[in-house]
């Protein structure tokens, strides 16, 4: 079965988030004065194809922890689902 | 009022992802191979105050437009809700 994972990965609340600090002066400038913070982090989208959706989230995790973050920084979000034929990412 | 504005922004599906792709590769060396397609873009939150939802939905949006997103290139998903207080992003 074809799956389709959506991560988020975001900075830990501790850390400091230089560049949404920059987009947010950047927003400021343009007169975009009600903005109160902006942090910026990575939304990736990946097929897979497991056997289940329980397989299909562990390696996804396993991803997220060996390449797709930094697990000191940052922290990551998944959501799965089902693709349909015809509906797939394009690469 | 307190707004946060979840936000997406993705390479639209007919501009190649080198990224994407090389992010792929890598995974592929470290034995997943099951992974079919990989694409990566930006997630952004963005805390704004402002009277109503609408009016934070427009400037929102009018932020992605004029700053976040490279309208030509990219598409934008924009998820608003509520602050609670106590809950929000630090920076």
């Amino acid at each position: 079965m074809l799956y389709k994972a959506k991560i988020k990965i975001t900075l830990r609340p501790s850390i400091l988030d230089v560049q949404g600090k920059t987009v947010m002066q950047a927003l400021g400038n343009l007169e975009f004065d009600t903005v109160e913070a902006v942090r910026i982090g990575k939304y990736i989208e990946m097929e897979l194809n497991e056997e289940s959706e329980p397989k299909a989230k562990e390696r996804v995790e396993e991803a997220c922890k060996k390449l797709l973050s930094n697990p000191v920084m940052e922290d990551y979000a998944i959501e799965l689902e089902v693709v349909e034929r015809g509906q797939n990412v394009e690469n």
